[in-house]
């Protein structure tokens, strides 16, 4: 009996969230494909509401609070995307949403964020720094956790992702998605493996934050020494929760470099004219950059947020 | 009885170019909605084949060639979307592609028009080099002239974009357009106020650039004293045949700045998480920066294309 949602769990999830978010589109692209040697279907959640999956989860379980709790507003700690979703989630339930944010957080994330309404607290971007501040605004608040990936709802809500994509495409062999805090690789590999048995999950992971791939080889959670890596959304690293549920549902870990994730980054905005953050390019890196053993296949990549500052591109 | 092409012609073009071009998705944004006033319908030629609505209308041309025609080979000339068009077109025909092209058009468009095989010859920058190149260049290959608006296929493919954004928002009040040379605006007005009479459509053109603008007024041709506009697509000057269609069918060109582009295209990546060329942008600039007077109304955007050089942004 596995800790995480159930697809019964999602399905449930993406009814309730439904009239909140975006059926985003699954593009194609044939001078991508040509790169790949496969068949890639794009779920474009750059498209979704707040700019990122981040709102399936959070509004799946901000709708959940009793109103009682959904009284006491809600608490998160987030770079960003998760932060606007919580915060966006809370606006529309009429209630309060306070957010830890590193304070090297992209300042469109942030703006995001005060424009839903949150209420931001910056801390030192670390681990520790953000738990800690999490925790202090916990107790001053009183307000009630929605953690970014430690929370079954949470999970089921970033699922609803796969859901949707395998409704479009049913014979997907391959889906790639974009590994941090493991919320959103969770709760797609719970949908696709339920859904089809065959299809082969690979969770994407910068090699600069690799924590994913050293606990699923290790067999414990290890912690990022550093998370220098440009993919702003991926710094987090694995909790109980999710990597049980990783080890039973993700076939395998690909780190990519800075540069592959620049290079991919690249490649989608110029050919598919979509403005998509470095975490989502980290889902199509191991697709154009290194062989993932998908020759003519169905392959499924996850574009998990376009959050960028425009001003400081990496493009050169 | 019109110059141009009718309704008619250009459903024949749609379902002539359909197997060779997207339908593209016709997207909303609350955010940008907000700021104008209005519900705005963006039809996204950005995300169309060769990354602009010009395959339309060089397709629609390219395979009615006859056998003997084709056989010769096609000339044209174009600051880089139609090239592009035109060479991939012609690509598709099996058949070569001989393109003049100013010489400060965006590298991005001109590798573009090599990768689909068509073979460039640079000009300066000026109306009169580029056909005088182009002149030059019929007679040296024996070529047919796929000219980039002063067609009546050409134009009758363009107006395909407004037939399928009608068909997914049938009660359109008003129609923003890019123009240029005219061959989108006048096919575009042709398909709108044919299906609704009472579209009102707004031909959005740089004030730098804003032969068209005067030429209404004026009621003759008149020329563009420079062409000195971000917008590299919309340096071209109205023809005979697209004057008269815009006489005919247009209700009004609006001028826009060099910071209005910018600022516009700026909303649009950031909110809508596309990325469009500066163009495309002149379409909702008046939407967003000036009153259109459309308060609550249907508003469709016209969104031509999305090829820029990432690498040069007017981003800062």
């Amino acid at each position: 009996m596995s800790a995480g949602p159930s697809l019964d769990d999602i399905r449930v999830a993406a009814r309730r969230i439904a009239p909140f978010i975006h059926r985003t589109p699954v593009l194609t692209c044939g001078a991508l494909d040509a790169m790949a040697g496969a068949r890639l279907h794009f779920k474009c959640e750059n498209l979704q509401k707040t700019g990122s999956f981040k709102i399936r989860g959070a509004t799946n379980a901000v709708l959940q609070l009793s109103p009682a709790e959904a009284a006491r507003g809600v608490v998160t700690q987030s770079s960003g995307n998760h932060a606007a979703a919580v915060a966006r989630a809370a606006s529309a339930r009429g209630i309060a949403a306070h957010i830890v944010m590193p304070k090297n957080a992209p300042a469109v994330k942030c703006r995001a964020v005060e424009g839903y309404g949150g209420v931001i607290t910056f801390c030192e971007p670390t681990v520790d720094a953000r738990d800690a501040g999490m925790k202090r605004l916990l107790e001053e608040t009183g307000g009630v956790l929605v953690h970014p990936y430690n929370d079954r709802r949470v999970i089921a809500g970033q699922g609803t992702a796969a859901l949707e994509l395998m409704e479009d495409v049913p014979d997907l062999d391959v889906l790639l998605v974009p590994v941090s805090g493991g919320g959103l690789l969770s709760g797609n590999a719970i949908a696709a493996t339920s859904l089809r048995h065959s299809v082969r999950v690979i969770g994407c992971e910068p090699a600069n934050a690799d924590d994913a791939f050293r606990s699923l080889k290790s067999g414990h959670i290890e912690k990022n020494a550093t998370a220098d890596t440009i993919a702003d959304g991926l710094r987090a690293q694995l909790c109980d929760l999710t990597f049980s549920i990783l080890r039973e549902r993700v076939d395998e870990i690909i780190r990519v470099t800075e540069q592959e994730i620049v290079d991919a980054m690249r490649l989608v905005w110029e050919r598919m004219k979509l403005v998509i953050e470095p975490s989502a390019a980290v889902a199509l890196a191991p697709a154009v950059a290194r062989g993932i053993r998908a020759d003519g296949k169905r392959v499924g990549v996850l574009l998990s947020g376009g959050n960028v500052e425009l001003s400081a591109l990496p493009f050169h």
